[in-house]
């Protein structure tokens, strides 16, 4: 599904309102996020305006992540910091806050407060291999 | 760099370990991660031993997020989540654990535990300009 209004980001986009641009070309769409979480941290935003990576084409997908690469190590040279995470939320539950399909690029220092729960299950080897399978034979995979 | 020693993504690639495998090609390695933060969780991993993003070559780094599309695709079908998101940490305090280049895409649910804390900052546009510029002016982006 294609949004039906804009969001915060086509208005950034169209230049309606302002944001500080890294970087723009036909697919892709780079800038900084008004809410840093550390100096240096930059949005890649897709130029259509699909809501996640699910839906949106490969072509979008592969030139946010190119240039992930490149931002990345750009910030590396700039900023110094001590790691890099890179975040890219789908839908409420997968913590989009934004309706249109983006990646952060977030430079890291050990203490900044940016913090994650991460409650690791261990299902057992049985078990994954159920999952991998069921992945597996789905045609997204099972084409390639 | 390249890891000095074998990591246990490499322990797992060269099969000395075993692994629910999804999908192996010439440059990506996907498996279901030990540690489910949900059913359906995968980890991608680059089949060269880089370590983070920053050093890695542009053409691992695509196949890398090409295969996360896909994953993403079949794990919507196959589990339904109500999200999807994928992290990509680099060094630890980036919250990368193992030293070896990997990528999560985690199925999402309301209240699944996963938690984010996100102390956003608002330094205001003059900053967010001299960051901007400064990154636009690294060669990474300059000369792309």
């Amino acid at each position: 599904m294609m949004t039906s209004e804009p969001t915060i980001f086509e208005r950034l986009l169209s230049g309606e309102l302002p944001c500080a641009k890294v970087y723009e070309d036909a697919l892709v769409f780079a800038f900084m996020d008004a809410g840093q979480l550390n100096p240096g941290h930059v949005l890649i935003a897709t130029k259509k305006p699909y809501v996640t990576l699910m839906e949106a084409d490969e072509e979008s997908v592969v030139a946010m992540m190119r240039l992930a690469r490149h931002i990345a190590r750009a910030v590396q040279t700039v900023f110094k910091p001590e790691g890099v995470t890179l975040l890219q939320a789908n839908l409420p539950a997968g913590w989009q806050t934004v309706p249109h399909l983006h990646m952060h690029v977030v430079p890291r220092y050990a203490g900044d407060g940016v913090e994650l729960v991460w409650p690791r299950k261990e299902p057992g080897m049985s078990a994954l291999l159920t999952y991998a399978r069921q992945i597996a034979a789905d045609p997204e995979i099972a084409g390639l």
